[in-house]
């Protein structure tokens, strides 16, 4: 767990590339069923970590998604995308392009620094 | 072309599922680089072209999705998805699971109402 409000959680995906989800603790199927409060607390939030990923990674491309085909709960994807990453220039969930991938940053004082900016972005 | 107005466009993507697809007219690498105006419109654009879809077509679940690894450009894309569709419950992007879906409910009607809905929401 990354984060969390009273509207929000985020959490990390495992994943060689960085990967954050962001759910909201009412489960809803889709997202314009969402309140307005939580609409606009996951845009805000998909803000501050696309910010903090290229800022802290210097990606090639972010990527973003919702799709929840088989968990039906709104959830929304933040990936940082890499020109050497394993799926590139694919989305993550399509052919895999190549082997052996490793991030050059290491993740945890990322995720430390985008733990403090949602925090005191959401107070 | 759905719609355009000062800050977006919107246009089809030819598919045997409903896919919409929302281009800001100034080019920016990353929707955190937009402006406020731009992430506005595009959040209102999508939040209505779901609940049309929704409405409309009865679909398993809407799936949304901005990458751009290819044409780096901000472009959302905007689907409704069934589960007989061709990758469900797979993102679109993802292998795919069987042949032959036809879309039961037809287009035009579908592109006609969310035309103006669009047209009057943004007015």
């Amino acid at each position: 767990m990354i984060y969390t409000n009273s509207l929000i959680y985020i959490e990390r995906h495992e994943s060689q590339i960085p990967w954050l989800k962001i759910f909201t603790h009412t489960p809803r199927k889709e997202f314009s069923e969402c309140n307005i409060e939580e609409k606009q607390a996951i845009w805000k939030a998909l803000d501050i970590i696309e910010k903090e990923m290229i800022e802290y990674f210097r990606p090639a491309k972010i990527n973003i998604a919702s799709f929840g085909n088989m968990l039906q709960r709104v959830h929304w994807h933040i990936m940082a995308r890499f020109e050497n990453d394993e799926y590139f220039p694919e989305p993550i969930w399509g052919v895999k392009q190549r082997d052996g991938f490793v991030l050059e940053a290491p993740m945890e004082p990322f995720l430390e620094k985008v733990k403090r900016e949602l925090t005191s972005r959401f107070d």
